[in-house]
């Protein structure tokens, strides 16, 4: 455990120096193990497991584009994200592990305990075991906290889940190499570092919330009492959980998108390069191939395919005190690869670099990019899962809304509580992966405090 | 509003005689309007529309059968069951509809103030507009108190849902022929009864638990008072939400389910005469074809495919007061047809005629079956949907499990508390319509008290 920031600092870059990573970007039709199928030009692995790129086919999305067809990640199985929680001396500690991912952009960054596809732990790949997964293993393991099937970015991934789980023990957990425990408080912290606390803790902490701090907003007694308020069992919500459910229902049933898998040879409007597959207009991502030799990971040494994007992307929440109660506006989404096709979303989330400034943007997105300094309440950028996407980086973002944003908002949109949106979090569908991250830094981070640099 | 059950009965009575009804099996070969398509062998109707019967090919099920392909019905798109509740003189009123369908044994059934696919409502058959819609489309509805997108019969369906509504208006409701006023005791009085409320109406109302009377059981204090404690928030549950949310997951990874649509005409055991689709051992239904004429509905006479059950089913509930508190033994049930394979079920729910009594018999089968007369504590013989069975119906029951019916259990089974299982109606996908028609009775009706009869 450690007694300060800097201790953990130093421990982190320890890490970091203790193994020997190297990334090269390689062409995809060089790429080892992984070909082009005959006939359909889908990317896959020689094994016929881990993942597909295929291709899909989108009309009637009601977005800004309304139809297109791209390239997708198709990865059927369920994989386990899993933290660890223990009490030392009546405090709970978290397990996190200081990991490699080919694409992050600073290659380590913070995982849960365990961050395994099923490929990984029933060792298709033969590989090592992975440590600490008996934890999470029924019927031995210990209380359950959380435990709930979560989609993934929709945008990339056709139907994609993982199983978060938070799993609390009391027994002695010997403390191996590469990870730690650190404390609520310590992660607060954490959070606000670019680029430190991955993609796959945030989603699992996100329900992690009987642990979260309360209090600890900064920003003014108004905004922090409103934040408090939100989160207070039977705080006087703009609209009940059955009228929020309804609107929920309501945007499912209104969605017209159809889709439909078609051969990554047909995609339209993208490029097959033998280097690379990309967007004929520079937008949205670039199909990659990476080698990646490494001395932690469960095997030595593997070639894969990644996405990555072309630009930075955001993902904000807007956020009102209505009625002295802060809420969060909340988008429901229609969602490209989402099993259900709608999820809730944070009010912003895009690549503006797609969206010239001249043509069709999204809703909202010129009040959260334009807002005043004094406003934007938490700003940090983070990294989308470095297993499968190669330097993909957003801008995280609360802002507080102007004082005359209107409370009525489009059929869309919904204000919620932060203590509605969390309790969301327990049924699995219902919070994208983007909303549950930005989530995770508000129940957690110091809000409105000064952004801390440089721990990583 | 009746003042007395006799008033009803009377009323219903006439509401049957007001109308002229008719209703003859045909052969699939001579259904107007339907045909086998060319290639498939699927049974589809000429516009379309509607839904279709087409084959499935099922594996690693889990089950009493492992592998096994069928016929099954494909309904992609989602109709509106909904309920109209008003207060007179500040007693809760449900507005109900005498209403036909073919495949119910006795024609007329009380049905939701709306029961409309789609097609029904968007009138691609050009019918008659469909009464009282307008109260459940938003902008303009009344108070939504409980709207949920819930599953259909997983055997028969493939991925079918309706969206349940339950809607509360203030103002004045011109109340139509066929139309009629319930209050909560009445019909908790008419849910005893064989065969009166018809399934869409039993699916809807398990979202109405505001409206549950409390305290009304029968048999013993002990009983009486294990299911009152059943209902209190927070009474003691043997599991609590995010343990069970946490088995619901685990039974959802730990399917192995696949299933792949194939052509009707391919289905091995099946077998296609001119007249009908039958199972080659005479085991769970068969395919038929009527002709149906009726003077009250959106279309005089039409023709059209249903699905006939071989043999009456069991869906049933084993009770246990678990520390004062009665549980009811929830199963995580593979389901073929549901949108993501594992719902909760009942502890019971199959066809006995299908088990012989040497053979494999689903588990608890003859806990329920050879029950005690005085350990049934609810038990009434109702139809499945008229509008796609034809005469299908179950025996719901509720059964006190032996004092020393074991706590443990096995791993695809839970006890949960009445307001556990309840709550999980709210969210679309957990609970399925068995149970959720199971629960509307149990939360409704008179429980242990004796069965009413000839009402209808």
């Amino acid at each position: 455990m450690f007694s300060t920031t800097a201790d953990f600092s130093s421990w982190f870059a320890d890490r970091c120096r203790a193994h020997d990573y190297r990334v090269s970007r390689v062409a995809l039709d060089r790429l080892d193990g992984w070909r082009f199928e005959r006939g359909t030009g889908n990317l896959v692995h020689r094994s016929g497991r881990f993942f597909s790129v295929e291709g899909l086919d989108v009309r009637d999305a009601g977005r800004e584009v309304d139809a297109w067809q791209q390239p997708i990640i198709v990865q059927p199985e369920y994989g386990i994200l899993g933290i660890l929680v223990k009490r030392f001396h009546g405090v709970p500690h978290f397990l996190l592990q200081a990991k490699m991912e080919p694409g992050n952009v600073n290659l380590v960054q913070l995982s849960p305990t365990v961050q395994a596809t099923k490929s990984n732990y029933t060792r298709v790949h033969g590989g090592k075991p992975v440590p600490y997964l008996e934890h999470f293993i029924a019927p031995h393991r210990g209380r359950v906290l959380h435990d709930a099937l979560q989609s993934e970015q929709a945008s990339w991934f056709l139907g994609k889940r993982n199983r978060n789980m938070v799993i609390e023990v009391d027994q002695d957990v010997e403390l191996l190499d590469d990870f730690c425990w650190l404390s609520v408080s310590q992660i607060s912290e954490l959070l606000a570092v670019d680029n430190l606390v991955n993609m796959d803790t945030r989603t699992v902490l996100s329900g992690a919330t009987p642990f979260r701090l309360t209090g600890s907003a900064h920003g003014g007694a108004t905004f922090r009492d409103a934040l408090n308020r939100s989160w207070r069992p039977g705080a006087a919500a703009h609209r009940d959980t059955a009228e929020l459910l309804s609107w929920f229902t309501d945007a499912k049933c209104r969605s017209s998108l159809t889709r439909q898998r078609i051969p990554l040879a047909q995609v339209r409007g993208w490029s097959r390069a033998d280097e690379v597959i990309a967007h004929d207009e520079g937008k949205h991502f670039t199909v990659v191939g990476v080698d990646v030799s490494a001395s932690s990971r469960e095997v030595a040494s593997w070639s894969q395919v990644m996405l990555q994007p072309r630009s930075e992307g955001v993902i904000a929440f807007l956020a009102k005190a209505i009625g002295g109660v802060m809420h969060l506006l909340v988008q429901a989404r229609t969602e490209t690869g989402a099993r259900d096709v709608i999820e809730l979303a944070p009010t912003i989330h895009c690549q503006p670099g797609n969206y010239p400034l001249n043509g069709a943007r999204p809703r909202y997105l010129d009040e959260v990019i334009a807002a005043p300094r004094e406003r934007i309440r938490f700003e940090s950028v983070h990294s989308e899962e470095g297993g499968r996407f190669y330097h993909a980086q957003n801008r995280y973002m609360l802002v507080e809304a102007d004082d005359d944003f209107p409370t009525d908002i489009p059929e869309s949109y919904a204000w919620m509580t932060f203590r509605q949106l969390t309790e969301f979090v327990r049924y699995g569908n219902y919070i994208n992966v983007e909303a549950r991250s930005l989530l995770t830094f508000l129940n957690f981070a110091d809000l409105g405090a000064p952004v801390l640099q440089g721990a990583a």
